[in-house]
């Protein structure tokens, strides 16, 4: 059997598997940072030459930022009428700072051994993403090299402005979109639950952003002269920001809930048995009551409930001391996360009318610009979870969890809406890598069983 | 009559007494900025000159800042046994920036005509307090040539750190309190109702600040990963905030207007009379509506009742664009003016208990050092209020509003506290004379008809 052959070789690779993903973490691919441009550069050249090696057709595709490298395989398949796929990675990392915070040179890979016995890979970009995108290139090269082929129809598409908002992203697949549509992406930038289970990444919150500022008197007033008949919008910003959460912790803007789909009881008994209390999981950062809706479990309100968080507020004198002035205008950004089938435009439509209808006397509000993007799931019942799951329960001999993100992943997005694809988020980091702070690390199980892990899914989507 | 020939030598001296304003005028005696001490020394120096030129004993007193101008009246006195009086007034002036919104050189000092005949002085402290200061210093003036004397002892106090915090002023009551203790205090940095609307202000807010901190999580945390179930320190700033003031803009903290008294029904129908409406009050600032505790009017809301106002709020991200953070902490600075027998400090620690009380799930608060001034008030019934009313009501022929001031006059507590000794406060600025503002102004006729209500008033209180 072929995937057992493909499995032994990754095993005996490893170590130059690991010499590889030193050779790309030695590369400071800062995107984020004009000074670096030809190292990013450098780090694309260095994907595509790997890709190259392998068997791929691979090029470093320029864009006014920094280059795309895509890969197609246009060798043997072992089953050419099977599903295929367009493998996602990006090859830039987040800056440094501080520096003084390392406790190595951050280029400068190093393998450190723990008291148990495992082993770290610790660079900037070890966990985010050149150790999860290298996963799927070692499982390519081990595949082609045990099998003369492929077992599917696969592209690699690597990107190196992830770190610095993607601003190439949306042209280029909008001008590339009938060579990189394929049936289903495979996303390696998600995290396992914990250093044992895998999981699955099956939704992510959608976004609408709400910027808006309350007006009073045409000037800042002296609280003595003023201060009493005088409309306070610091005041007046209080008294509806307290109105948009009942004391159940739910969101009181009309309509805020419909398409909001409920867990199959499957999922939600299965999140409910992750061991996620409010405890565990708020106790790393000093909390320790959910302060969400009432009645879901952490892991339903992060993954598959909606938010409306306040990011920021201001007015007034915020500075040393005291001025006792009563401030022409006070005003706050807040976030409110989506699922499900939520309308991004009707939740903003729903919340400036339910803020106008709750607006205290003599105060205007006015609103930044719309923006919102709708949530993205893959079914419960989708078949490519389905592969996955059996995939990665092969691998790691326990199920793994399909589990939400709280946050979001624009490409996810942008592979739905410009190329039609649904994604399949499985990454093999953990809570605990610290990525985008100092001393970054990769568990060296994740990268090698990462890369078993996707042997195995490509065999099962082959299959 | 002496009293008419007194008045009679004021008219008759109006062009040399604007002329000694325009000398002091011309004097950029700025005492908040370091480059202007000099000026500050002379612009003392021409006081206490001024006030030897009339017969006074006069010294320019040295501070670790600038100096204090004391000046005995050693002289005869019509009536030894009237009571005795110590007349305060600030010689320093406020900044001048910007300059380029000033017509003319704020220390070039223009007698300007209106078209209705009326003039105006323009200048850098025409009205705050060097045109106000010098109505007293006329009067005197107008009283020892046309009597060779004064009506009743007088002390005339000056000092030049009023627009910087008077950070001298304590320390020198303190160690001259035998010196400068009298029966009253005459303090003239106060405004009439309206151009032809003598005023007394016999009531001054206090106050009590708080700077509170609200902190929840060890860490700002990122929305996406815990946006739900971990507490937002906005929210629950917003939510506490919200809770105290009720619907009909009352004060909630328990106990809070313990020792606010109601208003005498005389003044309290004449304050309703005074076309003070929430569009007249309000208009010119762009608001109409009070926001203040309903079935109070304008006036009794900002000269008589106790308030509670927020002055400045901040929290997470407040920059452009958006950070989906969720922060760490969020702070609020709030005042509240104080009125009657209102206790400073019960009030602290109820306004403290009260958001201890109210605080949401999973958030602690603290609070900056305590600081609190009481109200101040002389009695409505007070002897000295009776006999400016009957002075200013002869000058001015109108009765004089006695009213309230919204804010706060350090001296007068400072007076009452270090001293023993109540403040008359006696003013003819308006509410448009642009103090601390460019193209600041001084009525002519408050300048000429304050020094005769000032002549007037001592002939009251000799009499």
């Amino acid at each position: 059997m072929s995937l057992a052959a493909v499995l032994a070789r990754l095993d005996a690779n490893a170590d130059s598997a690991v010499e590889r993903l030193f050779e790309l973490l030695r590369i400071p691919s800062i995107s984020t940072d004009p000074a670096y441009k030809d190292d990013v550069a450098r780090a694309a050249d260095w994907c595509a030459r790997q890709l190259a090696e392998v068997g791929f057709d691979a090029a470093v595709r320029p864009t006014t930022g920094h280059p795309m490298v895509v890969a197609h395989w246009r060798g043997k398949v072992a089953n050419p009428g099977a599903a295929s796929v367009l493998f996602y990675g990006h090859y830039d990392v987040q800056p440094v700072d501080p520096l003084s915070l390392w406790e190595t040179d951050p280029f400068d890979p190093r393998l450190v051994s723990r008291d148990d016995g495992s082993k770290i890979i610790v660079a900037r970009g070890a966990a985010d993403d050149k150790g999860q995108l290298l996963t799927f290139i070692e499982a390519a090269r081990a595949y082609v090299a045990e099998t003369g082929g492929m077992p599917c129809p696969v592209t690699v598409f690597l990107e190196g402005e992830e770190e610095s908002g993607s601003p190439s992203l949306k042209p280029f697949l909008t001008a590339n979109r009938a060579e990189l549509a394929k049936d289903v992406a495979l996303v390696c930038d998600t995290n396992m639950l914990d250093r044992t289970t895998p999981a699955i990444t099956a939704t992510l919150r959608g976004m609408v952003k709400e910027e808006m500022t309350l007006t009073a008197a045409s000037r800042d007033l002296h609280s003595g002269m003023y201060g009493g008949p005088a409309q306070n919008p610091i005041r007046a910003l209080a008294k509806v920001l307290a109105k948009l959460h009942d004391d159940q912790g739910r969101v009181t803007v009309p309509g805020f809930y419909d398409g909001v789909p409920e867990l199959p009881a499957e999922v939600k008994a299965q999140w409910e048995n992750l061991g996620l209390t409010p405890e565990s999981f708020l106790g790393a950062v000093g909390l320790s009551i959910s302060t969400g809706e009432e009645g879901r479990s952490i892991a339903e309100l992060v993954w598959a409930r909606p938010t409306c968080e306040f990011n920021g507020i201001t007015g007034g004198y915020t500075g040393e001391g005291f001025k006792t002035v009563l401030p022409a205008e006070a005003s706050t950004k807040i976030s409110m996360r989506l699922v499900g089938d939520q309308d991004p435009e009707a939740i903003s439509r729903n919340f400036r009318a339910f803020i106008e209808a709750n607006l205290p006397a003599d105060c205007k509000v006015s609103f930044a610009p719309f923006h919102g993007t709708p949530a993205l799931r893959l079914a419960f019942d989708s078949p490519w979870l389905d592969k996955a799951k059996a995939a990665l329960a092969d691998e790691w001999g326990v199920p793994a969890v399909v589990m939400g993100s709280g946050g979001s992943i624009p490409v996810v997005g942008d592979f739905k809406q410009i190329l039609g694809m649904d994604s399949l988020m499985v990454g093999f980091g953990l809570d605990d890598d610290r990525i985008h702070s100092p001393n970054e690390k990769y568990e060296l199980s994740s990268f090698l069983k990462g890369a078993r892990s996707w042997a195995r899914i490509l065999d099962r989507i082959a299959g």
